[in-house]
């Protein structure tokens, strides 16, 4: 495993680099349902890029991606979960706050997960067998604060429905922040920026957080309470397992 | 006036390199008047630094600040209008996008604002006689966008209440960020990350911004499209200035 983890880095950062490289290149837009809903050609090329890379090195394995057609059941064999650019709006608009992300399952146990946020250069990378890191420092886990004494990471349309009462717990926190990264936001979470992340996503933007969360006391998981089913779209919660049952009190 | 410039970017540096070498300080909180209001002993302790300083230096200037009690008019003589940490939950809870803010005006005209983002080390600088840069890079004006190809600097509170319509702008829009630092909300608007951002503000809050705005084409204005009293809380709106009748639109 440890081959394949050093493996996954590379790929990750080589990913990242390829994208700084090509930060002022003109890109292709392309609407997916919603004109807020963008994909562009160089999410198409990192994704083409990493698969082929995978399949190369260790072709019997499968891949779970943002940009491919494929859904997997996670539950079996040796599955990658990628996603070339996670914050793709973030990536044309601002061209900052955006990540690449990986994670790796074996028979439906996460191995490894990385969160690599390109411009400020930070990888997160462990879970499974390896400590978690951001870059070369090691994160202790979960620093045990109140609700109150943290910030949560929800968009302000979640906010505004009060989706599942989210709104209500936020109030009961610092405030919200909305950094249109669901991969960075989580990484947060895990550095304690912040005490916790929702968002209506896929498992792609999911995947590698729960892989990382799981070694420093951090649950992933729907805003009902449940595991995530890994297929689909969600709403999912990520938060410090001893703050669950607080949160709890205020979802519905 | 070139003396005067200089002599505030060390000072607004020096405030930064303060705070970053007592970011590991213990944090005497305290609410000014709601739970989620806060300030620290370094709050204080860097108003009352910039402060000393100014006065040694220019001891007939006027200073008004966030940590002070004095509200001056702006409207005549040399004052200097500070904010010590713009984004003081950031600061204590996530260690990062806080920002110095400070701002020089004479007889009522802007003569230069400086925007510090001490985590990222990038100050922007400049405004009335001196260009506008991101530490040595040249900031150019306003590069023309549409508000559907834009995102907007908007916290989750105001979107659900869709204060003054801000709420219909942002759903005409990419969608919403929200980082907890109107400072450095601005300084995005001035680089092109966000295309706007409205905010429920002070006069320390936007008075840089608003200098620096100037130069490159953008507007300071209340939601009811005034000029800011640069006096008391207001609502604001930091944009382009060709996209203002766009906006206004929407605002009501």
């Amino acid at each position: 495993m440890e081959d394949k983890y050093q493996f996954a880095k590379e790929l990750v950062l080589d990913a990242g680099e390829f994208l700084r490289q090509h930060l002022e290149d003109e890109l292709v837009i392309e609407e997916k349902g919603h004109f807020t809903d963008l994909v562009t050609q160089l999410d198409k090329t990192v994704q083409e890029n990493l698969t082929a890379k995978i399949m190369e090195r260790y072709p019997t394995d499968r891949i779970l991606g943002e940009e491919s057609l494929e859904h997997l059941p996670l539950g079996q064999g040796k599955v990658w979960v990628i996603d070339p650019i996670d914050g793709t709006t973030n990536f044309i608009v601002q061209k900052a706050d955006f990540a690449v992300l990986v994670a790796y399952f074996e028979d439906g146990l996460g191995q490894f997960g990385l969160i690599y946020d390109v411009i400020e250069d930070k990888l997160y990378h462990g879970g499974g067998q390896f400590p978690v890191y951001e870059n070369d420092r090691l994160l202790p886990p979960f620093q045990s604060k109140s609700l109150k004494e943290g910030l949560i990471g929800l968009n302000a349309g979640l906010y505004a429905q009060n989706y599942a009462g989210l709104g209500d717990m936020a109030d009961h926190t610092l405030g919200t922040r909305s950094i249109g990264s669901a991969g960075i936001s989580f990484a947060h979470v895990l550095t304690g920026r912040l005490l916790a992340q929702a968002s209506y996503i896929y498992p792609w933007d999911y995947a590698a957080a729960s892989i990382l969360g799981e070694k420093l006391g951090y649950t992933m998981m729907t805003t009902s309470g449940k595991k995530p089913a890994f297929y689909g779209r969600e709403y999912i919660i990520f938060a410090p397992t001893e703050k669950i049952n607080e949160i709890k009190r205020y979802l519905r």
